[in-house]
């Protein structure tokens, strides 16, 4: 190498797949770090450096630059509760009663029409909503997650999908063992997609025997899968177990083996000290899906509590069908807003914690804080852009604040996942909108009939 | 006219400014109705016509037909309580209780800076904002009004504007006389505005004396002004008033005789039985602003026992500095949400009565109801067009409870105030985006300094 007096060594520029140049950057860990002038590097869907951006246009040569400059760049959301395929009974029967709305609308409806076109369609549909929207990973509990894996492929987005198991006879098969067979044959046949990952997904306490719990514990220590389960979502819930089993939920799933690091439990609304010092004991992960739980009237679940016990969080929107939104964004704001309301102190939750449970938190919740949740060199590129020009997000004197309290999903302009861009300028470059258009029609034909 | 067989009769056209032909159109009044294929007619920026597409194509001849195939129609939306001239401190101290954020950042900021430069140019930020979320009234408490209606009369928005009453000098004024003397005038030399409207506005009863609060009820019997004021926030404020005056701040309100029709009081979260008896008695107005209400801490309002005791609410967004979005259409959504998870009753607050509140419940709440608020033949044409075809709000089964629990304020399209149209395709007609983001920029740097 050439040495030249009073100049810098020149060196050969690293060749890149994709340099992103925004104003800032939030890494989320470290923890509260806003970068400005950044840039991040990528290559092979892989996060390869984070440096300043002079520095950045010096030591690499990329294929694709993308410059941003009045765009915050964040990992990818994460959605660590939906049921995807529902979102084509988005706003079907609002303002029900929870029993009403199970028995009278949704159930009937599934029972009439889930099928594997139902489900791919209605997963597509909750993709494209949840990439316009900033999310890069979702979680997901519903009926053929073989062709919810389809609208995943085509959609370019990341999914930890159910392997689902309870006690009912439905379309998808014959009860707890047809479901756990035909999930670990999905999971078995997909196990090497890049965008794919599967979690065993007991519906919840009161859907779900001691015995198919018995199996899940098994297949859990067997495979190393973590374990999907909706839990304590409504105080009636807990009265029922009380009233079947002579346990609270949480109980009778720690007796069963249920419990444990790798267990997302969502909702976790009704909880009592005793239920909190349980989860927090077995490392429990939670689901907190603050609009799903006002709505259908179930309460307002104790973040600060869970919190204060050292118990990781992350945000889920629940499915379309009763939120009505996939819009992790407004359901991260909302979750900070609760906390400061009802526990009356403004201070907690600041924005920085916020994000992080939207983007780390549901990572650890999953399992994939290794791969996703931060941009951190080595892991996967899943990474949202929101510009902070507008009318909406003027002026600009905390980039961390101005995501959680003024911006929306209607601000996030660019997504990639595992390196590729999928959000370009808010559209979408693998889904055509004539065909969510199409098939979201057909659907709310087949439904209203 | 001739009469020829087998034909309907012949009819001149009637000519109208403009005729708006949405898929669906929620009136508000009556109460609940989605009308499909209806058009609405305009003339001079009045509503004089509603009726089927085919009748109107036939009946009329307007200059500018607006048709909107897959947008719902409503009237536009009321924001019941801003301080728009704080837009300019948007974020600029969040996650702070409410005394630090007061004393150390937005007071002395306020001291330093309050001009009719920052009010006008924080006003026209609020303005571009509010306009682009889809309303087309607010009503402001803030420092120089007549800084503000430059702001208003610029953007084509409705304002209702504060003639501000309270006992401490600042840079706007004196004290309490020298603002009501200054708040008169401003109304007096623009009360011909046909998109301006005025209250009188004491600031709260904890920053406003016996005696201006007699002046103030004196004004308003002598011209017939209703009352716009902060009441009831915290529990902190009603504990003050009992230490110092040994009554509750309503209490002293109505022996001050503040209290009534026109009354509007914001906020109004703590509150027991006897407060909302008292506000029913007197047939007081709310400003419901759940957003700022979590977020400093405050707690949440009892909408339910409001709203059972027969109390009008509308909504409002409080200020930008603290809340921080102006965004009528999520603080909608958030009230019914909170009135539902609280109560555990998702029946509470179903979407059609969510929609009235941010509508004509808005115009009762600032005495206008005669002029706006609904889509009713000789009110003013303020419209609100909101696009459900986008994979974020399909499919639609129910185009009010899509406007309440899918779609945002990315969705309005179109905006008209008096009957000009004044947000075209999601773009401002009477603002420039390049003046926003200079303006934004120049005090970001200012309150920087």
């Amino acid at each position: 190498m050439q040495s030249m007096p009073n100049h810098a060594p020149s060196i050969t520029p690293i060749k890149a797949d994709l340099m992103v140049c925004p104003r800032w950057i939030i890494p989320v860990e470290p923890a509260g770090v806003v970068l400005e002038d950044h840039a991040l590097i990528i290559n092979r869907g892989e996060i390869v450096d984070l440096l300043p951006r002079e520095a950045a246009a010096q030591r690499y040569v990329a294929d694709t630059i993308e410059t941003l400059p009045e765009h915050v760049l964040i990992p990818g959301l994460i959605n660590t509760h939906t049921h995807a395929g529902m979102t084509l009974m988005r706003g079907i029967a609002d303002d029900q009663p929870l029993k009403t709305w199970l028995e009278e609308w949704i159930w009937p409806l599934e029972s009439r029409w889930v099928s594997t076109e139902m489900v791919r369609d209605g997963t597509l549909l909750a993709c494209a909503e949840m990439l316009l929207s900033g999310m890069t990973t979702f979680n997901d509990m519903y009926f053929f997650p073989e062709a919810a894996a389809e609208a995943v492929d085509q959609s370019g987005i990341r999914a930890n999908l159910g392997i689902l198991a309870f006690d009912v006879p439905t379309a998808y098969g014959h009860g707890a063992d047809d479901y756990l067979t035909r999930g670990l044959a999905t999971r078995d046949a997909l196990r090497n997609h890049p965008r794919l990952s599967f979690m065993l997904a007991p519906h919840a306490p009161y859907t779900v025997s001691d015995a198919t719990f018995d199996k899940v514990a098994t297949l859990a220590a067997q495979t190393g899968l973590g374990i999907h389960i909706h839990a304590h979502e409504t105080q009636h819930e807990v009265d029922d177990s009380l009233h079947q089993y002579g346990e609270r939920p949480l109980e009778r799933l720690e007796r069963l083996g249920i419990l444990g690091p790798q267990t997302l439990a969502v909702h976790a609304v009704a909880l009592n000290d005793a239920d909190i010092t349980l989860m927090a004991k077995h490392n429990v992960q939670v689901a907190h899906c603050p609009v799903a739980n006002l709505k259908l009237g179930s309460g307002i679940a104790r973040t600060t509590a869970l919190n204060a016990a050292g118990i990781n969080i992350g945000i889920g929107t629940d499915g379309a069908a009763g939120n009505n939104r996939l819009d992790l964004l407004s359901e991260t704001r909302l979750a900070g807003l609760l906390a400061k309301g009802t526990q009356q102190d403004p201070g907690l939750f600041p924005a920085h914690s916020l994000i992080y449970m939207a983007t780390l938190g549901g990572a650890r919740a999953l399992g994939l804080q290794d791969q996703i949740g931060s941009l951190t060199i080595g892991k996967r590129a899943d990474l949202c852009a929101i510009a902070l020009d507008n009318a909406t997000t003027l002026p600009v004197f905390d980039p961390a604040s101005q995501i959680i309290h003024a911006a929306g999903r209607e601000h996030v302009t660019h997504v990639w996942v595992d390196g590729q861009c999928v959000v370009k300028k808010k559209h979408l470059t693998e889904i055509s909108h004539g065909e969510i258009y199409a098939k979201a029609k057909t659907w709310e034909n087949r439904f209203r009939g």
